[in-house]
């Protein structure tokens, strides 16, 4: 083993050098909903947004600015400041020149989430901002500060040692519902202190991406905020190898978290695909049994309904054959190239593994060696309640 | 006018010489489960399937035997017979053997609809054959025996006269969940004796499809069973242009009262969608609306959210402008063309329009001439329960 990665505390400011914190600014009854991450020196920063077309405001100041480098990230719940136009945009201008009035900010951007269409309280923010104590370092109140329909704050730190000498990585992500990341996910927010080499940030965090944010989905629906950040300070080791497999671990818990969080979800589960034509055909079957609302619902149910796989399968649009398809519920197999092996000592046993709140269904399709992991979760009363009442 | 479309009463029995009835063949606890239509002669049938690859056994008998005239349908609910492979056919083939030794039958076909991978009851099947009174001429009982989670059968029939002189049409439908069809919904029959050219069944059945039940979707789900069958006994009067209006009669109200009887749907709602680049294009946007879980609850709660409705054509991958969008609940414009106009007094407005049980959602995407319109449904609380209990 050439390093060693230790879960360590502190989340985001786990970093040496950064700090972070959250405030209540009036936006939620009660608890966090205006947050920062802050930096003593610039820090590098990448970073990848949603598909949607409709990149809400706080993405088009990014982009339009083509920031590279920043040291002040503030943060906020309740609002996603999408669909808003030009006004959306200087709203942002408008609260990022109040905060340099505050503390002095080198190419500060803001990061939203919340309900879209609604102009920004920019009176309320900046009340926020005068708020701030800038000097403290509490990724706790910076991940509650932009949780919006989320049940607990996704957090995540690693200290990383090799003969390269040491980094740490530190995580947060808020995300629960609107989530099938075609880019990224909700808000992510990750900081190092690794050395790594400015033009090799963008290619790591996207290597990254495949296998976590965008291998999940609550819901099916494509964001309009969609945000994954990486930042570092550049003051700490680096070996490519060992910041590859550190951020795949936090990348990769923080999704898992979003995925567990649901909304209104019981149940996490991994669809496991083998067997595709290619990598595309596997994660196109395995993302359509996360997104299918029959197998969300039988996995609520706990009802080890295999027809509705297979019928998924078929309407996935990937080449397949009855024949040579096999479903298994961990390890207990319903059905093997052709052969129905759901009889009630099989139906019980695959209940049985439906009831854990964590399992993986296997679906191998015997056409080729494309494979793909997908993450996903059921749908339950609970998902439309919070959904039909999101408003109100 | 040319001509003139009057509703009549029989369904699928309003065409004279054709019989239909249904029984209880011990498949649900109480209720029809097992029908019949058959007609004096042979009928010309043509037929459009479902496309999610894993086609049921008997769409696949269908297709293998290449039946091009058949005078009995044998229809069951409760049991799809899907997955269920050569063993499934070989099913089909005994019991329509069976039929034949009880009345002198044509090429007869069978349909299916209910759980997927479990062989069906041959026993059953066959006893409810001899409880069959093959001359009876009801409609009503047989609309009912192919019901599973509906809940009010879907029949409809027409007399259309002109200078041509006369024809009747009449169909029957059901469906309720596992509704996206690609190329058809669940199960339809439509009977005629328009005296229509063969070769025109099949042109004029598919160029219906696109406006009825290739527009609307239940939960995005399609299934292996989708079919629609379209007969004629051939005995009456025909004329293109009437025959091909009162089918689309007919195709229309019977999609959409699937539509209505959506599982757990309190609502009816169609997304009026014009202004796309093209068709294709607008096709894309409104059947994207009809499957978003976000769109879908904020109808369950009455809730003019119409930033989901933004997000969502910004994720469905279509060309799309914000300055350039238009979005109306009926008459309420709530976003035009970059400029919010959603105060309080336009939300109540938009939440008043809501609150009926059946409305329209306009969006204008300004791009170029491309219109389509696709009826969807809410989700509530309902559908999770029937979908989560299904089978239990």
């Amino acid at each position: 083993m050439k390093f060693r990665i230790t879960p360590i505390n502190g989340g985001v400011c786990a970093v040496d050098g950064i700090y972070a914190s959250g405030v209540n600014a009036g936006f939620k009854k009660d608890g966090f909903d205006l947050g920062f991450i802050r930096s003593d020196e610039e820090m590098d920063i990448v970073y990848t947004f949603t598909t949607n077309k409709f990149q809400a405001a706080p993405i088009k100041y990014v982009l339009n600015n083509d920031i590279k480098k920043t040291n002040f990230i503030l943060a906020n719940s309740k609002n996603a400041n999408a669909m808003t136009g030009i006004e959306g945009i200087k709203d942002i201008e408008e609260i990022l020149g109040f905060l340099n009035e505050n503390i002095e900010v080198k190419n500060p951007i803001m990061s939203s989430t919340g309900v879209i269409g609604v102009r920004i309280d920019k009176d309320k923010i900046k009340a926020g901002i005068e708020k701030f104590d800038f000097n403290e370092k509490n990724s706790d109140k910076f991940a509650k500060s932009i949780m919006t329909t989320d049940s607990f704050k996704k957090e995540i730190a690693f200290e990383v040692e090799g003969e390269f000498g040491k980094f740490k990585i530190g995580g947060v992500a808020k995300g629960a519902g609107m989530i099938n990341p075609a880019m990224a996910t909700m808000l992510c927010f990750i900081t190092t202190d690794a050395n790594i080499p400015s033009d090799e940030m963008d290619e790591v965090l996207k290597a990254n991406l495949e296998e976590s944010f965008n291998a999940i989905s609550v819901d099916g629906d494509t964001s309009t905020n969609d945000s994954v950040f990486l930042m570092s300070t550049k003051k700490g080791g680096y070996e490519k190898e060992a910041f590859r497999e550190a951020l795949k671990k936090v990348m990769q818990k923080l999704s898992l978290d979003i995925v567990k969080d649901g909304e209104g979800a019981t149940k996490a589960v991994a669809f496991v695909v083998t067997g595709a034509k290619d990598d595309k055909e596997a994660k196109k079957t395995a993302k359509a049994f996360t997104n299918s609302l029959l197998v969300k619902t039988a996995i609520f149910g706990e009802d080890p309904n295999w027809g509705r796989i297979a019928s998924t399968v078929g309407a996935s649009g990937v080449e397949c054959d009855e024949n040579k398809l096999k479903i298994s519920f961990e390890n207990v197999v319903v059905y093997n190239r052709g052969e129905i092996l759901f009889d009630e000592e099989t139906e019980n046993k695959a209940h049985n593994v439906m009831k854990k709140d964590e399992f993986k269904i296997y679906v191998d399709l015997g056409m080729g060696d494309g494979k793909f992991t997908a993450y996903g979760c059921d749908l339950s009363y609970d998902y439309v309640k919070i959904n039909a009442e999101y408003r109100t």
